[in-house]
């Protein structure tokens, strides 16, 4: 029905999570409006970021040189090490400026439904990386759900014994949250965890 | 923060209605995640979309030709004319599969808002097409707001003692709409145009 070009267009942002058929007509036929240099922009960026993007070879962030900025970065705290699942939860983090430590991805979670084994993930790394420095604290910063238990666990008892405490981030009800939408496992957390008013 | 190519490719993203800055954050992590032929693929399509797209030298359709498929379909009824706004309208309808007839559009809506005055919208075309045809029926298929209502009166009025009769889409209540959310004025036009139960 649509002439090929629009139908393509179409086709292709049905590549992005999330868009559907509607959403991908409205953003094909809003590229009718847009400008040809807009267009070219947008292309050339899309194309040039695989080619430009490395991975840290210490953290294993994305990055466009051989090491990551935050590595690199020599007055960060060099007693914390904070291990995310993937480098977007990094860039999370550093939105909030609480964090100075450093970070280390490990590429995603140990998930037995998924056949992703520990030695699939970035750990032996992170092993090398805490008999090579002086970290005291290693926060994991994985999402709380059963694979990111899982991986939580694993990484706690392989660095037991290695002079360094393992913490995990709270997990509880989010700030501003409704009472009414609060899940009850959630809900079950936020009681284990309760603390006193100071 | 991100490094610039991730940074490029959000901004990027943020050049299309509806995307924010969350939005474009997924979309251009999850372009990691594509292989390059489909990003190459997207890139394509993008850049050939306004290249390879033309207009209708009869109703003003997009299309990859002179005149579109449905303007080259003599198998169309020849009587009727549906008046649109733009061509997405017309994939619309064609989607039904109710209508056979011809189409024709506008390219815009009269507004003295927006400065859009009827000689702007493709309007002398049509009374061409009304003249030198034998259409029956102009169906005024564009939507029910102010700038749609002064475009179809503006019609109705031009191609009056042209011998063809010109109608208007019905307003009412959308099919599987919760009364609740039904604002005022569709209510009003629902009541006027209210049926006998047949």
């Amino acid at each position: 029905m649509y002439p090929k070009s629009i139908k393509n267009l179409i086709e292709s942002f049905k590549y992005f999570p999330g868009i559907g058929e509607k959403t991908a007509e409205r953003l094909a036929f809003s590229v009718l409006n847009m400008e040809d240099d807009e267009i070219k922009m947008i292309s050339d960026s899309l194309l040039s970021i695989k080619k430009n993007l490395k991975r840290c070879s210490i953290c294993n962030n994305l990055c466009e040189s051989d090491i990551c900025s935050i590595c690199d970065d020599k007055l960060r705290d060099s007693n914390t090490l904070c291990v995310v699942e993937d480098p977007k939860t990094i860039f999370l983090i550093e939105k909030t400026g609480l964090y100075h430590g450093y970070y280390h991805v490990l590429s995603g979670l140990i998930s037995s439904f998924d056949g992703i084994s520990p030695e699939k993930l970035n750990i032996h790394k992170l092993i090398e990386r805490i008999e090579n420095n002086s970290f005291k604290e290693v926060i994991i910063a994985v999402k709380p759900c059963i694979e990111g238990e899982m991986t939580a666990l694993y990484i706690n008892n392989i660095l037991s014994g290695m002079n360094v405490s393992v913490t995990r981030l709270a997990s509880g009800i989010p700030m501003g949250a409704d009472m009414d939408y609060v899940d009850a496992l959630t809900l079950e957390r936020a009681f284990e965890n309760r603390k006193n008013i100071s």
